[in-house]
């Protein structure tokens, strides 16, 4: 039987958990940074950075999304789905169409006009469900990211 | 002579009429929805949505960047820029440049790891500028989006 249901500050380190499960399935589990105090003070606080949802199967923690706010400037507030995460033995039950659909009715309700993420170009599985979803792959848009030593750089020519 | 400023609520008639020369630039002027009030609700009230720079060349309003949080499950709070713009008759004398520099500096500040955007993969310009400041493309990720009918149809899908 499945469950979904809002995150709660003592989920942390079960959170913390399965990012990594998905830091390995993204193939850069040296990536996560990230602690479990860190979690619970962004997510968990007064002022949360993000929503999580845990998706439970026979009460067994099964998998788990992490979505926040985006702002169009041209079509005002929407959604950004961080993460959307199956732990592998509980895959090919429809749990990740289950946490997307209880994002996107959070966003109907907030009267939000889309959801926004990223899929890596491998995840042929992922882009499948995607696509059988109705969702539209905005390809003529490239990523980018400054950080490290670039982002100091640039940061040491502002003004003032 | 360049300044670079915070945006405020007064400036949001300046901001729409900037982000519709945006819009005009990439091509997609109906895609324009977002009217003064929204971006006044929305970037100037108690819980903003958003932060915007306006830069100002001898005065004369040059151009705008609209910026907000991102969060990482790997590595925590970044930062997004949604926006940045230089009009037509201001290019070419590093506006773009400066207004990015004020928002590294700004992550750099609030020990933000680094800032995420998008660039359209035709604006070879813009291109050329965040390869030379060092930026990464970050081209094994997809953007995706599910909104109208599909958002509508997944959301039904909802338990509960």
């Amino acid at each position: 039987m499945l469950r979904i249901r809002p995150a709660i500050a003592n989920d942390a380190a079960l959170l913390l958990a399965m990012i990594r499960e998905l830091a390995e399935f993204e193939r850069v589990p040296e990536k996560v940074k990230i602690g479990v105090e860190d979690l619970v003070r962004d997510g968990f606080g007064p002022n949360p950075r993000f929503h999580a949802l845990i998706a439970e199967w026979n009460d067994q923690s099964a998998g788990y999304a992490v979505f926040y706010d985006y702002y169009s400037t041209y079509a005002g507030p929407a959604m950004y789905l961080e993460d959307v995460f199956v732990r592998e033995a509980f895959r090919g039950r429809g749990i990740g169409t289950a946490l997307m659909a209880t994002i996107a009715k959070a966003a109907v309700d907030e009267n939000r006009p889309g959801i926004h993420w990223h899929v890596l170009d491998w995840n042929e599985k992922a882009i499948g469900m995607y696509k059988a979803l109705g969702a539209e792959f905005c390809d003529w848009w490239r990523p980018v990211l400054l950080s490290g030593d670039a982002l100091a750089r640039l940061a040491e020519k502002a003004h003032e």
